[in-house]
């Protein structure tokens, strides 16, 4: 774990004083300033547990009007913030990293209301994932995307992070689905866009600048994310095959078959399923195979899905895509058989530590990575694994060792994000930037000019650099290299 | 007609010489430098003939290097530019006012290449919609939109207007739908993000800045674009129902019972009918209604696609939403039918002229402002009717008369567009701000702190504003009002 590490605090942000916390507890009281070390042990660290920072204060707002006086003390003293929302981000970006102030959106859960024909939720950022879910099932409608920490991640986060996650394939990205938001500015102002409608060209799409942005160019504060209709029926097929060549043979078919009741596609090879099987207890329900694929169907008439379903399965085994394969549309089922899929990551690290790495290729070149590092580590004593979102060209490439020595990782990074970068790919699918992966930025879409531009906005919408620093973009006002944080991510859905 | 009217060229712009004119030949070539007044002329006037720009030169660039080499003598000149595509935009935003240098995209129409798998389509911005979708229905995929001006609008424009059309509530908005951009700054950086993952979370998401920027951010010279598969089924159902509540309960039913497959939802009300019908000749499969529904499913097994359709239409009949209604599976009768929706502007613009407002808003209030206005207008000799993407909460209210007087234009407007603003609309739904409407910006989401970021980007991005200038937001290096521009389009899709 790591407080500040080879990363030097910039020297012209100012410094909490005794006189600042008393204005903070003016504003929110002083139950909702936190200053006792003990409570502040967990804001400041991250959930991988590599990152500590070392913030003095908690600030938990419970409106927009109290983010904003906050920001116009900060903005005025150039306080530096760390917005915080779940603190279940996997690059670093959600904790403080020397002194900054945490604005923890916690209290901000209000779910404004639902728009059951329009099909929207108005909320705080605040709200958690899975609690706005619960929410909007009862109107018969769904969240638009379902992440593996549903249950504490927050709406703020997620349009932060620009989460992916399991359904994106179906109901698309958080571009396609965040309808308005309502964000702090940083110096105080609050941008207002929460009409949400589907329809709205007037003028520059502003709210898509949040997306991603890891906090850096505002504190998002609400949203108006769009819901479609719940499912009336799902069913899952859970497969067994050969090779990568008929992985992507089913995803073919599969678009062509399931097509517009297509939910999730999934993949995992076989050390991910022996790890789930052989680590955690798990039962598979099938030989084995050197390639497994989950795919889920969300559809409006159950006994349309089924059929297509069997049809699918039938055309797998008739042009010989898939050894084996099992069709469910029983609910505990499906829940049994998704639990092989989303543990790989704990059986992967029982008894080993794990390196994951979030990235997008073209379809074809998706599993190229995992040669190209086993074949690059085979002195080694480490294990290359794949699982993914494959529908989406998305694949989490795992690699296990019994420890990361300084020499090993060495060979990891930055191979892993030139390897990349050469190969047309994304260095980071779904996870962001953050502390951990933004000295390779340069090895996600070159230089100049994307990354001037990048700086030019940071710079027109926080000039004084408050907002998150040291995340996302390097700030000419540090002074200091931060290698010390070029770690991937230990762990990851 | 109008050239410039009561807006004022801005001082500060520098003036086209010969000399510029030379470097652009040296730099295309004389043949795709156009400086005759009467190859001038089209490029000069916009679609609905409404306003005529003085540009004294069109530039063909082939290559994103020559857009590049272009701005980078505009800039360099203080020269402003004004971007064009098809020139197909409702809004007056792809023409200039003055003498802007026409930069037409028309030249830059390589297709670059399909990816079937991955289901995207890599083009340049000055390919035509109708020629794109053609080209990647070989593929067995589509174009995620639909417009109107299909055969010669394009895809740089589609962008820069952030096009709606008639599939948005299936296949989401261009913000769903643009996985990557090439664009040309106003510096002539070229500003290349066109690897088009479906994930790529690598700093701020600038593709998206682009959408509905009206080409006053930059040129788009490139994209990829999300392509669904091609539908193997599509049916239409053409319904008559006595009043708006009933609208209302048909939709609700269609996303219930087609949710999945249902990809358009429009509706129209008797006047438009009668304008299609009496005017134009076509003929309505159903006797007189108060109201009208277009629901277009698209989906990928015939039979079941058929089969939720006709379930539709019995739960319509059984609980009373609809007084009558058809359904057909047949390419040739849904054509037919499309035409009734489609060509409502031409009729009722055949002996009368039009004004069209493109307005959304929740869908419970979407036909309140023709009862406002039909009240406003019950002592003059005016017209009100409706028709839209209802499906989308997007109306495009309908204004005839024989004349549109100053005193008739005044009671029209701002009362349309404040009475949007007042109810929670938006008062432009899918056309863009343009020229015609950023006086009215402010009825957009208020003022500040909205419109100052939106100023704050054009100044960072644009420094000297020579990127289609007097269009989406006012320069205050206008000295000038326009109020003569405060016009709705004539014309609508």
């Amino acid at each position: 774990m790591s407080s500040g590490g080879g990363l030097r605090r910039r020297a012209d942000l100012g410094t909490l004083t005794d006189g600042h916390v008393q204005r903070f507890e003016a504003l929110l009281s002083k139950s909702r300033v936190v200053t006792s070390p003990h409570d502040l042990e967990s804001y400041n660290t991250d959930w991988l547990k590599q990152t500590k920072g070392q913030s003095r204060v908690v600030l938990r707002p419970k409106t927009v009007e109290e983010v904003s006086a906050i920001m116009r003390i900060c903005s005025e003293e150039n306080l530096a913030v760390c917005p915080q929302g779940g603190n279940t981000g996997l690059v670093g970006g959600s904790v403080p990293v020397f002194d900054e102030v945490i604005v923890s959106m916690s209290l901000m859960r209000n779910i404004i209301g639902v728009d059951p024909l329009g099909g929207t939720v108005s909320c705080e950022a605040g709200c958690v994932l899975e609690e706005v879910n619960s929410h909007v099932d009862k109107q018969g409608l769904m969240m638009p995307y379902d992440l593996g920490s549903k249950g504490s991640c927050q709406i703020g986060g997620n349009i932060s992070t620009c989460a992916g996650g399991l359904r994106l394939i179906r109901y698309g990205s958080q571009h396609a689905n965040l309808l308005g938001i309502q964000a702090v500015l940083a110096n105080g102002d609050v941008l207002d866009c929460m009409s949400g409608h589907r329809k709205d060209n007037t003028g520059y799409h502003l709210r898509q600048l949040f997306l991603g942005a890891e906090g850096t160019l505002g504190i998002v504060t609400g949203a108006v994310i769009n819901c479609p209709p719940k499912p009336a029926a799902v069913s899952l097929a859970f497969l067994g095959m050969e090779d990568y060549s008929n992985v992507l043979a089913t995803l073919t078919t599969a678009k062509q078959m399931l097509s517009e009741t297509l939910s999730s596609c999934e993949m995992m090879d076989n050390v991910c399923m022996e790890a789930v099987v052989g680590k955690l207890g798990l039962r598979s329900p099938l030989d084995r195979h050197n390639f497994y694929m989950v795919l889920e169907t969300q559809a409006s008439n159950q006994e349309h899905d089924r059929h297509k379903m069997d049809n699918f399965l039938r055309e797998l085994f008739d042009n010989g895509s898939i050894q084996n394969g099992t069709v469910t549309s029983e609910p505990s089922k499906i829940n049994t058989l998704w639990k092989l899929r989303e543990r790989i990551i704990e059986g992967l690290s029982r008894d080993k530590e794990v390196l994951t790495y979030d990235l997008t290729f073209r379809h074809a070149k998706c599993y190229d990575i995992v040669h190209a590092m086993r074949e690059r580590l085979k002195k080694h004593e480490a294990t290359v694994s794949c699982c993914g979102h494959i529908g989406d060209g998305n694949v989490h490439l795992n690699i296990q060792a019994d420890k990361f020595t300084d020499s090993l990782r060495a060979e990891i990074e930055p191979f892993v994000y030139d390897w990349t970068w050469k190969n047309g790919g994304s260095i980071s699918a779904e996870h962001g930037i953050g502390l951990y992966k933004r000295r390779h930025l340069h090895r996600a879409k070159g230089t100049t000019p994307w990354l001037e531009t990048m700086r030019a906005i940071k710079k027109t919408m926080d000039p004084a650099g408050i907002l998150n620093p040291y995340k996302v973009i390097v700030d000419p006002r540090e002074m200091a290299d931060d290698k010390h944080f070029e770690t991937a991510s230990v762990l990851d859905n």
